[in-house]
């Protein structure tokens, strides 16, 4: 039977053979924490390889996303489909195996890290998701939900101020099956990081509430297994390990060093390492005897099963909670959704109120999230103003997590990327609102949740200088624009309460991909539609209102500069032109639109077109092309009161008739 | 003589009657901690209301910036020139009183403040320029450079992720003249923090390294006092003062509550204040006695007249260290300025070297920093791949702070705060680097440095596709254009190491504003330019490359694209069209040209032009117009080596080629 060393030494082996033969990639940090990740994986971590995607699976993420070589061999040793040929091609286009872990390339991936301390933010999500889950699902005898989430992360991470958002409130919400392994090798990538980072990092935690495992020595698997035990026990709290490593463990020259944090080890370091760990096998084999130490299938199917039977025997006597329990997992909209959504937007466009969208969006939640338990929603400190929080809304508390709200705290970094650990983890449609200008301080953990195609929803209120009084640190001009160019992003600023409740369909049904939703603080007019045009909000972008024939002009707003569109056609039409209002409150939605669509909403044979938006012009030449113009906000904006502040930068409907007229003169002459 | 108790109600009033005006604003956070300010305004605080720029005046900066009207207040009573009109007009177009305190608006505001957590990060870069000032000008005897660093911050800052990584970093660095002020008053927007905000705080500053001051009663002037000398004492480590205090302080029915935070109010409540204040005066009414208690003036000329007369003893005995901190507080360039920067011009013409930018980056440096002693680098860990240490830097430490290099440690968002701290206090031209991508950490950072118009410079590495193998997580798509639409930034995006010089130098000279580099991983070849073309650079856009007369197309490149351009041209010219190469390294710059210069290097009746760029390609129509094309990149990346990569997405001569026959051929059809 192989030493645990050997077990752990399968890692090193592979992980400095794919990075030698990539001539890329972090062999330090999977050869630094293969002692723990053996210990952790073969004692104690509950999964089945042969379904990755089973439901009450233990979560690992290696918030270290650079360490992805330590993954990738755990997945390959332990028996998912990850077969040695993806490992030899470490880090080449189209394999399973790219630099980072990516959410949907390798199974057992739970997802994607690399951008440091949000895979630590993301697991506090899928912590945060179990116990919630547990709560709502469990019965006394029936622990259907019951697992941990482990994560591993180093120093990095936990410099990263992400980390003191999430940790702060993993603490105060008493995650206590969420653990933490600190790989504390004193290394990071500009050298030894006393220079740097002198945190007490075991205090540091202490001061957030969590459990701490002190001064455990990373190569010392009874250590690993004892702390572990230790942090399994506390059920309270959220734990940490601090694990003594030394990075590049196994290389005799570099470890210990930056040197062998980023770089193949070269050749010559490879040999060496591989008589200082006594490892005499050649590149990208492994000796079935350790291939049989690392294989988990029979003991996952096993593991597996055992709750298969449970869930059965909990199927039997909670039928409906078991019914809802699977439907929430599978991320299956519940069988009333589409009439739910039809009675909002019906209600809405009958009731035809003047109304913030903001507003509009709280009383969407109102209506939606009656009819959607899994929908799970917070704020960053701006529940009121974000109008996030429902009616009946549940608060999830450390001691009370059957909820379905979260007060985030002023984090919106780390709610981001919980939001997309609650997405991840399963059974959750989760929502999260900030002000627009401030998702600059969640922006990668957006991005990220659409290269994850995690369906994530963002609630950015008071959406431009429409915010008025706090002034240009609060007032967005180039958000809209930012999120827009986001690939895969889908971006809505709704007009009305109409369009806003069509935006709200439309993120919850998008399960392949974030959306954010750009809301006015001011009221805003209702525009009356008749059946058709409301069915072609979802377009994207779709005719509000037409004269007869051929338009002489097409003015294009969103949100709040509809109205000023449709005042401006209104004037214009009084002078005895042909006006064209195009209300577009997602660009990014209309440009997935098929070509005759788009064409039927824009004809390129009509070319004065006037674009209207309170934010940057960038980006709306597209819309309006070479003759076209755009009324934007191409500078900071103003602490005034709302209505002197759009004035002043020139959103009114003279302007924008004015801009018109100038277009139309400049194609005539 | 009025009591201390009445000098802060002077506050109280004012911030209550002013934000009850505007009926817009945040009286909470005045009245909670109107005691303190006034316990360290009138007995610590040395300042000149006479002249708000004298060089070593303490700096004093309000984080939890929605406090505005506290700053606003203490300005105006200690005799500041913000006239009482202008309190009056809080919140108001054209006021010197904005809702958050504006850097440039009213003088005494040091940096602007709102985004929560920033106005910290900004005071532990002021405090370090404050010690690497002293440490590289002070002699025996005159401690010419010698001011402590105030900064008041609320719950809000301290669950932001950024105060994490300043106050770590602040630790570490051992900022002794570094004095926070936490208003712990138990309340955030969403109400009571218990919530979702339970750290013991004064165990996290301990974790640290800091000085804490715990248990002080934020309503004690002699309390606050004591705590204030305790912390002036330690001059190794910065010091957080802890401080209980009641939110809305003097309202009767609204203090402790989170209604008092963001309201106004309500003039009954108002009345209800003055009547438990005792504070008998009219709106917008200071009677002398209390002005005479606040007035700063006299005592505050005297202070900077003391210090003048130590400056010029200074001067007598070492002149020239005088003359160059005068030149370096002045932000005046040394007078070798632009021989120095013309020299590495040529020379990097001269060498014609193939190199990456980012190296060609690093090789700038090596030149400008000898000339230019201001200048102080760091990099957020990535000191190596961002070629931000140039040749005989100096690295800053705790112990030995007369340097110019800072290893930040991988804190993005503190970084980038700190570097305009630097720049607000004066002396440096700062820059820090990171990954292009992980400019998204620092986001919001970012855009403060360009609303309040300082000249921070952002080094970029990593800027594309081309960095390869990290894969996705690390490649840059979007950020090119979303730094760009940033107001009033700069961002430059070399082709080659000569581009790289002319970006380096105008980021050097523009001290209005802050700019971008975005920088090639990968070695980029050199373009063989006149002198008169070189001159060009700086404008922005140019013509790199043309063929006699009228072109027939324009390929219009930026950074590594460039190359592709310069090929493609080549091919087609030999299939005899006549092809333009625009070389754009800043179309932020070039927008801001004459409109003649802008024709001459894109006419407008050339309609047949290519634009490639591997980012999105949104923001290109503007340069491309309706009949062009552009050869971006709107999908996330790959893992893969940079060839492998650029070639799957197509940035391929041939395709620029086959790109730039459409565009003429649907031009002739």
């Amino acid at each position: 039977m192989p030493s645990r060393r050997e077990l752990a030494n399968a890692i090193r082996a592979l992980s400095m053979d794919a990075v030698q033969k990539a001539n890329s990639g972090h062999p330090g940090a999977p050869m630094g924490m293969a002692d723990i990740a053996e210990v952790l994986w073969n004692d104690f971590f509950r999964h089945n390889p042969l379904n990755p995607k089973w439901e009450d699976r233990d979560r690992f993420v290696m918030s270290n996303g650079h360490g992805s070589m330590l993954v990738y061999s755990l997945l390959h040793l332990s028996g998912y489909e990850l077969p040695m040929e993806e490992i030899r091609n470490f880090r080449q286009l189209h394999s399973m195996t790219p630099g980072h872990p990516e959410y949907g390339y390798a199974p057992g991936v739970e997802t994607t890290t690399g951008p440091l301390g949000q895979g630590l933010a993301n697991a506090v999500g899928m912590a945060l998701a179990e116990k919630v889950l547990a709560a709502r699902f469990n019965q006394p005898g029936f622990d259907i939900v019951d697992h941990f989430t482990y994560v591993f992360m180093g120093d990095g991470c936990l410099m990263e101020g992400i980390s003191h958002e999430a940790c702060s409130l993993a603490g105060t919400m008493g995650l206590g099956k969420l653990i933490a392994f600190y790989d504390d090798n004193g290394i990071s990538i500009d050298g030894e990081v006393d220079g740097w980072f002198t945190d007490d990092t075991p205090r540091r935690f202490e001061a957030y509430g969590w459990h701490v495992v002190r001064d455990v020595d990373g190569h010392d698997a009874e250590a690993v297994r004892a702390a572990i035990e230790q942090a399994r026990a506390e059920s309270d709290k959220p734990s940490i390990i601090c694990c003594k490593t030394v990075i590049g463990f196994g290389s005799p020259n570099k470890k210990g060093t930056a040197g062998v944090h980023g770089a193949a080890l070269g050749e010559d370091e490879v040999a060496a390492a591989r008589q200082e760990l006594g490892w005499e096998h050649p590149p990208f084999e492994v000796p079935d005897a350790i291939r049989g130490g690392w294989d988990a299938r029979a003991r996952g199917q096993e593991v597996e099963d055992s709750w298969r039977a449970l869930f059965e025997n909990y199927r039997q006597e909670h039928p409906a909670l078991a019914a809802e329990f699977q439907r929430r997992m599978n991320a299956e909209l519940p069988g009333d959704w589409e009439a739910v959504a039809g009675e909002l937007l019906t209600a809405m466009d009958r009731d035809g109120e003047k109304m913030a969208t903001r507003k509009a969006s709280g009383k969407s939640l109102d209506s939606l999230a009656q009819a959607l338990p899994e929908l799970i929603g917070g704020s960053a400190d701006l529940s009121g103003s974000n109008n996030t929080q429902f009616k009946d809304a549940r608060t999830v508390t450390a001691a009370d997590p059957d909820g379905n709200y979260i007060y985030y705290g002023v984090r919106e970094f780390a709610m981001s990327a919980m939001v997309s650990g609650l997405a991840l983890h399963g059974g959750f449609i989760p929502y999260a609102g900030t002000f627009l200008t401030f998702s600059d301080y969640a922006r990668n953990a957006v991005r990220m949740a659409a290269l994850m195609k995690v369906g994530s929803i963002f609630v950015y209120t008071h959406d431009s200088i429409g915010l008025g009084e706090d002034g240009p640190t609060h007032q967005s001009v180039e958000h809209l624009a930012s999120l827009r160019i986001i690939p895969d992003m889908t971006v809505w600023r709704p007009c009305d309460t109409v369009e806003t409740a069509v935006a709200w369909q439309d993120a919850i049904e998008r399960r392949n991909g974030p959306t954010c939703l750009a809301l006015s603080r001011q009221g805003l007019p209702f525009q009356a539609r008749d059946g058709e045009t409301i069915g072609n909000i979802r377009r994207g972008a779709y005719v509000l209102s037409d004269s007869d024939g051929k338009p002489d002009v097409i003015l294009i707003g969103t949100g709040s500069e509809v109205a000023l569109c449709t005042e401006a056609a209104k004037g214009l039409r009084e002078e005895g032109l042909k006006v064209r209002v195009v209300s577009m409150p997602s660009s990014c939605v209309f440009k997935r639109q098929d070509a005759a669509y788009r064409k039927s909403v824009l004809p390129p044979d009509v070319a004065a077109r006037v674009a209207v938006e309170a934010g940057v012009s960038d980006g709306w030449q597209r819309w309006t092309g070479d003759a076209g113009a755009v009324v934007g906000l191409d500078q900071f904006g103003e602490s005034a009161p709302a209505e002197d502040v759009f004035k002043h930068f020139g959103f009114t409907v003279t302007r924008v008739m004015d801009t018109a007229r100038d277009v139309l003169k400049n194609l005539d002459s």
